[in-house]
């Protein structure tokens, strides 16, 4: 099944699903293995692999040249983290355009301004734009789009910005309107209640994505019961694999060699597995 | 001091450094930060990290644009894996040109066709240059540089084609006189006595640099008794980060959470501080 | 129609048609403008237009980010000149992925060494592959792509090293049956003798492409009567764009004066006219 | 000399001189060939060349990359169109980083939001920033900078969105104290007047900079008497091109041959001259 009518099937559904972050063609090849029926790819965790910030430091191409990588390794849908558009409206046709033809099956864009910061930080640009203009955005990515089951999920960090439930359901309702396929609430909250109460109000207009980085000690079960359609687990590989790169390096520092810690790590075998070396090599011996 | 210069100094001491190979600004900066005096660029971990086989899957350009984003980050020389140089000697220089414009202190070429496969890996295509051949990518190399300081290490693949460690000490002389700042001698045995006897035989004609992932058991202190100027530990980081990815993403899909995981990765502030955001924070103090 | 339908038909269709060469956005869409049912995305001009040599000196995802911004702003079909196919059968396999997946219809792949050189140089590395190396990237190429209207031409640059028509024959045979959906035979002859006499012993085997740069005084009528499917104009849209920007730069920089030429020139206006500045207004109107 | 010298030199040299637009390498080889001092990477005319609109609808790594291949082809300086900085001041960073990098030799960047659109259009996104804000811009891209040489102009829309002159002299007052090395002063109006006003009232508080597209015709001894530092003649090549590519492609289509237009337009062997093939040929003697 084509990823656009997988993701939209995700979406639509009437139970959790759960999709994890990746941020290159490996941590995608990853996730896939894992089981995971989709990928978050997150703007933090491929600027944050690019060394960079989580403030569109990296170009809208260079995310979309390190998406189609991963577009490269996996059957399953990509959703990708759009920021704010990087740009106005125009700028969200330019990206919803070449990243359908990239295949890309999705992408989620948010009511903040160009260049965003992200959610968890503080800072002067942290600002809202107006409910009509993301509507605009909305109803230009998805009068762009080509394939009808490519689906655009509408960010609202209207909690985020301090504002009210009720003022976060307004934003969300006007966003729907405008032809979301879902919207995502986000919160950075250490528990779940606003997301909870957000919900109740929200009732089923339609589907709703989460992304519980702050508040991820409450139960999945819970997020049943809100009825929840997507959780986003946004940035956990890229934190795993700074985690432990950051130790086999202080090892490897502190020992002067490497057989202290080549148990630990992944055999080089696991490399050219990943890389799908066997098919190359039955490649080989039909074309070369 | 410039990168370049750094680099020159480090394969020109007399004594033993290390390097440790990097595949984005991320790791880059991890490899800084624990303290190496710079930074292998590995063409197996940035093809690996894009989901890619070590078989010029992955053009130029696009390891050129990778490798900008780890300039961005770090301080210390960055020496590039520029596999058998994309080609032939011309684009040798297309590359050496825009390799060292964006920041990289210096390259490493080898003596196998284009496109190459990875040292550790069978195939029909994995077949040397003629000695002639690759001594004009050198001369070429040496010819477009334009920084004085910037290195053009010669790397053979000969022992791991099979050759005798006479061969390789043939061509490897053919390489110095052609004006390579350094050779790298490679294998793929379990044991070091090939390097070993390579050592002796070379005597100091010029830096010699070492890889040991096959014969990573021998004792690091050995590899000071051989003069090696530098180690490369060229594939550790990317393996790491596999494991602990691998690990992490099956215990979210088993456990449906994130909580389960989340004292074992890095915490979103770490995130944070490797991307810098506090330099951000004064910075937007400064000029918004 | 999609473009790759649109191709595929042109090329199957028992009458003559006409591609002009594009070398970036601009001049495709003068090119579809002007009523050519297609456009030859070549690597001559994409080279020269960046300044570069017709020798591979622009990596294969330059040529892509190139031609991906002919596809925005064209409904024809492009024919990608995929000169030898940037490396062996898997380079060819990497191609034909990305640039199916970015809207190109059609890619022609070409029987001579990479790098490749411009086919009316002289040069040590002007060499062919063998009939069954070249096979293998045919095979390679076709089990690729995913739309089955894809095509893939295979030229001969058989003629230009010297060999006989029979020997051209044989290949081209061979590139028949490993899959081409037509076959490309160059001459750098000042007359069609060749190509005349290669289509008189090719009979109809499959659609035969000519590029007639050298022996462009034949008669249209010749090729017709030769049952030509498709003839390339090659490189007559850089060549123009060459002269011209010539002529006026000289002009003002001998007048020191831009009004001695203004009016030779095209107006702004036709400049937003081309940039389809008035669908941008009506957007502004529906979407900010 | 070192590019960024020599275009600190034009600029502050007490004599009119004059850039002419390039878009590509092969217009920049152009420029460079018919004696100019310096080219103006025109946003205008990268975006036209594309097929994109003036309106940020490449991003601004794309643009990089096309400077990229111009600076590989001359040996004059290059002066970036940084449009509006391609986002706030933080983006200004990243850009100027990579841009000076990459051998650009100055930038020059405008006082309108992102995206900007072309000040020859109308459009609901014509709008300044503060020149609070504008300020932080330049004092942020001055204090990225690496050589001291590197310029960065501030241009000022103010004229162009109906602002006196006196507002513009004090814009353009608080940018040069905020670091620009020059201001571009732009109008639309069809004379000069406004641009005389401005420089009598400005006196020589820095280098001015002019781009005298809609008030070509007037005399470029006035702009002497003006004492204008630098005039941009900032998109007269892509206009060439455009006007020539459209004859020729017209010609074509409607004689369906080339021979009517052969020898009106640059033969081959000119695109060899300007792709440097001769050198080429000595390097194969030499490394091959």
């Amino acid at each position: 099944m084509k990823v656009t009518k997988q993701l939209n099937n995700i979406i639509q559904a009437n139970e959790l699903d759960f999709f994890l972050e990746a941020h290159n063609g490996l941590s995608a090849k990853i996730v896939s293995e894992a089981g995971f029926k989709g990928i978050w790819a997150s703007g933090l965790s491929i600027s944050a692999s690019c060394g960079a910030r989580d403030r569109n430091e990296i170009s809208w191409t260079e995310v979309l040249d390190i998406v189609e990588r991963m577009v490269n390794v996996v059957d399953i849908p990509i959703l990708l983290d759009g920021d704010s558009g990087f740009g106005d409206f125009n700028n969200v046709r330019c990206l919803i355009k070449r990243a359908e033809r990239r295949g890309v099956a999705g992408i989620c864009i948010e009511d903040k301004i160009f260049p965003k910061t992200n959610s968890f930080l503080e800072g002067k640009n942290q600002k809202l734009v107006s409910t009509r203009e993301f509507c605009g955005k909305i109803m230009a990515a998805k009068d762009t789009q080509v394939d009808h089951d490519f689906c655009v999920i509408a960010r609202t960090e209207s909690l985020i910005m301090g504002q009210s439930v009720a003022e976060s359901i307004d934003r969300c309702s006007a966003y729907a309107e405008a032809g979301a396929n879902a919207i995502l609430i986000h919160s950075k909250k250490n528990d779940a209640d606003q997301i909870q109460e957000f919900s109740q109000k929200w009732g089923k207009r339609c589907p709703v994505v989460i992304v519980p980085t702050t508040y991820q000690n409450t139960p999945t079960e819970k997020f049943k019961e809100m009825e929840i359609s997507l959780v986003l687990w946004a940035n956990h590989l890229i934190r795993s694999s700074i985690r432990y790169m950051q130790e086999i390096a202080d090892s490897i520092m502190k020992n002067q060699n490497v057989y202290c810690i080549d148990s630990k790590i992944a055999p080089l075998s696991e490399v050219f597995r990943l890389q799908n070396t066997a098919e190359l090599e039955a490649a080989e011996a039909k074309y070369y």
